[in-house]
């Protein structure tokens, strides 16, 4: 039987596996420094080689010119087989600050079990077990996966994927498909698997606000002239009502709410309040009120104030009348809400509210997603589900991101396809932070999980 | 006569004394930028020679270590005399942005009859008036001048005092006096002569508000935890009411109102609120509701944003929930309150209004200056009045300071001495901006009332 020979296979070869884990690990592919370019270029030669390595047949780079590369390739076995397409991306975000590091960022150490290091959660060790289970896979069965298996590994992603539409346009023939599942991303917990059911949107916008031609002495002038910040922060704090409720005219007029049946759904996902609190040090949580935490993170929309600066920021005192005030907005969306839309309504709301004396301007944001829900009815889904039960002994968590993977609204609106969440981090692993880890034993569950899932969805 | 002797000195050596003024001009004294510090001594020495050569017998330079030194002179001729004592400074604002000067901040160029330097009107052709008349009229009265007359010009005026205190009292002998007049200032308009009889005060602080114990990710956290951006700008907002009155409990409790007869005495004031709202670009001013804009910028305390900061500042979108923002605030303040008390009922209402699930902190800022008004029946006061009226034809305006002269309350508190402001400069005269200015008229018009203003005061 296959499958026992798959296992075998990845048994046997799990010390060389986290070797070439550890090796990749080492390349510091920070796609938003340009001094790492050339790094960002060898981590995609090592993958595209990876791939190669595990005898898929058609491997290219393709890029839009000044960016870097996305990895695409193609294991094409029978026109009568389902497609695979697995998603995912080998840059990393920068290691910065460096002195909170127990170990270097680039210098990967194994502690207790898990790997320490930049990329190591997000997300080089999720894109090299999904590469290595296909392998297994495709030897247990004769030196070829059972079904048609494409990848595409875009290393963007930490800069939010600008190349990323044009790419695949461009791939449309290699990129064929029946779903996606996306390997970047996690589990619930370590040892409670979940299915993410829904991404977030997302769209924002910059609120620039002036008053006079010029900063002005507060004492010549103060008393009797609009002041920025001060009219800023009026502005500022009409978005929301003392409940978190957005304020903005028409923000909730697409929302779907939550249903009975989603509300019973999340709360069986479980969720330590106090814990929660303490973690983040917080002595009291803060949003929309009439809805629990989770559901708000999950289910809700919200406007974010993400920045805001105007006037005097140095030390000491400067007694100046600022002139120019800023503040930065996103909106984290859920179905039907329409990321340019929104961004459209917090424009009125800021003429609306525009305070006496000052002029306002709304820059929108350059990049948006709209926000995402998987269809429960696709076979990958399913599949996805049955794996996850396998591997865990347990039901899956139907799990909401809070986040946005602008990726799947790509995919959708590119290529028709849906994509589910398919990988093996750990909450808290660290993804942006120093000290960034990743388990031995997900590193393995994870090579396994691929393989699974080529199997079930071969039958 | 000696007036007509004195007149016809000052006539004969204009061309010398704008020389002078150039020539230190020249000096780029600016007090806050280290890499300038010999420039500023260079100044200092620059002031103290030019005293000497004036004939002024005891001249020093005074310091406090690290700091930029003061140069003080005393010229005594009779204990039964009267002693005015001369303040200015020698220091200047540091000149960016360059690019928007027509001519070199530190190469003075004469055009139109204005003199265009960093420093030209504040305030070395004011300090420089002031020698050169005191020069001309001991000229006059054989070699020495008809009064006692003391000098201190500080070389940090331009970054809040810090040495000042210490120095006055480290040389209170040679400061022994009547009274002051402060050369720092100006007249209300080319024609119209100016009496300050009120500087404001000034308290300030700076608001710290935490909330997590790290920045997070809108979208794993954001919908459930305190933003500090927002936390910040609900805080903010809380500090005035929509009609611009303050709503820090207690905050107007020790405002002595203006009366009918100093509103009476503020209108008399020519002022064309269209011309200063079209100066300033504003469609709208703001303010105080129930007070005219001079009465507010001359009579009435504020409380106003300075800068905000807080979350991400750069380009683009970050999609961060931010653990921190910062506050700037300063009031300026009016007769009886007291700056540390004012900041003290900041922090109660800072502590009062904490957003739910954040910290917050106050830190008082180091410098502070109480509201001070001029006696009116001094006789410096007197005298100069009278002086000005001579001058321009006209009886001077009673104006009221919008700012704050920390030396005013420093002379008051420390040698128990009257501050009168006696000075040359034009409104819009670009004190700290590009492009400072100064008449050759009013240069000229300077030295006449310094000498007049001794004269008057031997009589």
């Amino acid at each position: 039987m296959a499958q026992a020979d798959w296992r075998a296979q990845l048994d046997a070869d799990v010390e060389t596996h986290v070797a070439e884990l550890l090796e990749l690990l080492h390349i510091p592919s920070i796609s938003t420094d340009p001094a790492h370019k050339a790094d960002v270029l060898a981590a995609a030669n090592w993958v595209a080689d990876r791939l190669r390595r595990a005898g898929v047949p058609t491997v290219k780079l393709a890029e839009v010119e000044g960016g870097h590369p996305s990895v695409i390739g193609r294991w094409e076995v029978s026109p009568d087989q389902p497609t695979l397409l697995i998603y995912g991306h080998y840059d990393v975000q920068p290691a910065e600050p460096l002195e909170l590091w127990e170990s270097p960022p680039f210098e990967p150490a194994i502690r207790e079990g898990r790997i320490y290091a930049r990329g190591s959660s997000d997300m080089k060790g999720n894109l090299l077990t999904a590469i290595q289970g296909v392998e297994a896979v495709a030897k247990a069965f004769g030196g070829k996966p059972p079904i048609n298996v494409a990848f595409i590994f875009e290393g963007e992603e930490e800069i939010g994927s600008p190349s990323f539409t044009q790419i695949i346009r461009e791939n449309r023939d290699l990129l064929r498909a029946d779903a996606v599942i996306s390997a970047d991303g996690g589990q619930y917990g370590p040892e409670t698997p979940s299915l993410t059911v829904a991404f977030k949107g997302l769209g924002g916008c910059q609120v620039n606000l002036t008053t006079a031609n010029s900063d002005l002495h507060s004492g010549m002038y103060g008393a009797s002239v609009p002041n920025a910040v001060q009219a800023m922060v009026q502005l500022a704090a009409t978005f929301h009502d003392a409940d978190g409720r957005v304020q903005v005219a028409g923000f909730y007029d697409k929302v779907k709410d939550l249903t009975a049946e989603d509300r019973a759904e999340i709360a069986r996902a479980e969720f330590d309040e106090e814990e929660f609190k303490r973690d983040l040090g917080l002595d009291e949580l803060w949003g929309e009120a009439g809805w629990t935490p989770r559901e708000r993170i999950w289910g809700r929309p919200t406007l974010d104030l993400n920045g805001i600066w105007g006037g005097f920021q140095g030390e000491g005192t400067k007694t100046v009348t600022p002139n120019q005030a800023h503040l930065k907005i996103t909106c984290r969306l859920v179905p039907d809400q329409d990321p340019q839309e929104i961004v459209e309504l917090i424009r009125k709301h800021v003429e609306a509210h525009r305070p006496p004396g000052a002029t306002v301007e709304v820059v929108s944001a350059r990049g948006s997603a709209k926000p995402y829900v998987v269809d429960r009815n696709n076979e990958v889904y399913k599949a996805a589900g049955r794996v996850l039960k396998e591997l865990f002994g347990v039901e899956p968590v139907l799990e909401r991101a809070g986040g946005t993977i602008p990726a799947t609204g790509i995919f959708k609106d590119e290529l028709g396809l849906e994509t589910i969440g398919f990988a093996w981090s750990q909450p808290g692993s660290g993804a942006h932070a120093p000290n960034e880890w990743y388990r031995l034993e997900d590193f393995t569950r994870g090579r396994t999980g691929g393989a699974l899932l080529i199997e079930e969805l071969a039958r």
